[in-house]
């Protein structure tokens, strides 16, 4: 074993959705890879997957690295975590015996592999003990705001990206207090998210956007929108910048 | 001129700075126009088309879009306000020529059109009147953190983006209200921006990173850095997240 070098971890954002949103680095980065590894659900092969299969190159060991089924318990039961953690460790130390034996591993992650995504979890264990590099990915919110032409910020604007998991009031304090808004996680959180916006006067002004820059992507003002139903994954979005004034002078 | 169809404006994003970075579809974009206008200073091609010069065909219609020279003027005064306007006025003006001869104009804009780009006050006075597309890119925030491998947000972080232009007060107030953080404009807004970060106990995680992606590229905890000279785009992080918990487990 000491006379193998150790193999390379490279975290690969594989964008919005769009295939043509990857960048030519991460095309390189799958072209190259030995191992090419990635999250998914049991019986489904994920997003990441699916944007990214067409660069694969032929024979490449492909690891897939399944979530634990969890859907029976509580999100915020001890048992949940622990699945999850242990889950996390398992996977890294799968990914880690192949960077032991001088393999390059990809780790596909939709949008950007530092924002919000699932490579973290491998990243803090890894990236200390293994040449590491990341490779950023378009974010689903770049994709989200460019499919609807919407300037989200501009100038001195601050914007706030947001988990719609918060509580009510905290979505209301933290909207009432900045000029752009994101909000992630919509799903089941649709509803409170609608009377945060409401409270603060920005329901007016924001676009509510499923499946950004997918073959199947949906948006709309959410003022227009008749229902509270929402994948997890759609986008609220609120601009901070109109223009509207300085295009009128 | 009636018998011409009106030509396509396209924003692309051409990423922070490593030309790699940029995506499949600007690429293809690129390649595709009929014109490329670029916003540029005058003696200075701008950092967007010498990432992206590659990709331009043969024979393409160069557009520069020349800021005029206020460096004299206070930028809070009218003047410079009214020099700015005008000067996007005339620019949208010279796009609008090449798209009423039926021409596609694709416009670069570092990072991502949208997110602060210049792009934007094209798009805001053109894209009711022209078909238009905006192509997303890699932010130069997001080209940051991952080159210092710093795991920004994960789970139900809260992100904030602030200007470094702020009062030193709001500036203060909203880092401490924050998990993770991105300064951008930092400038010579740096001694102000770790007075901000030391008062709300965060000095000791930030990172300091100039011309992210960049060949010439620099980064350094914030502590580390002896002076408070910093270009004008550099940007400094906070994380939210460390994981370290999560890894210990």
């Amino acid at each position: 074993m000491n006379a193998v070098s150790k193999g390379r971890l490279i975290g690969v954002g594989t964008g919005p959705g769009d295939p043509e949103l990857m960048t030519l680095k991460a095309v390189r980065a799958l072209a190259e890879a030995d191992v090419i590894a990635h999250f998914a659900k049991r019986g489904n092969n994920g997003n990441a997957r699916t944007i990214t299969e067409a660069h694969f190159r032929p024979g490449v060991i492909e690891l897939p690295l399944l979530y634990p089924v969890t859907t029976e318990i509580d999100k915020s039961h001890d048992d949940y975590r622990s699945a999850i953690t242990d889950f996390y460790q398992v996977s890294a130390q799968a990914v880690a015996d192949h960077l032991d034996r001088g393999l390059t591993v990809a780790v596909l992650s939709e949008g950007d592999p530092l924002f919000y995504g699932s490579y973290m979890h491998l990243h803090i264990r890894l990236a200390h003990r293994y040449p590491t590099e990341v490779i950023p990915g378009v974010t689903a919110m770049s994709g989200c705001w460019s499919q609807t032409g919407l300037p989200i910020v501009q100038g001195d604007d601050v914007l706030t990206v947001l988990p719609g998991t918060m509580s009510e009031f905290e979505l209301t304090r933290r909207l009432a207090d900045t000029d752009a808004a994101v909000i992630m996680k919509v799903g089941r959180n649709l509803a409170k998210i609608r009377r945060a916006l409401e409270a603060t006067g920005k329901l007016d002004r924001a676009v509510y956007v499923e499946r950004g820059t997918m073959p199947t992507t949906h948006d709309m003002p959410l003022k227009d929108k008749s229902d509270d139903k929402a994948p997890y994954f759609s986008i609220v979005l609120v601009a901070g910048w109109t223009g509207r004034e300085e295009a009128e002078l």
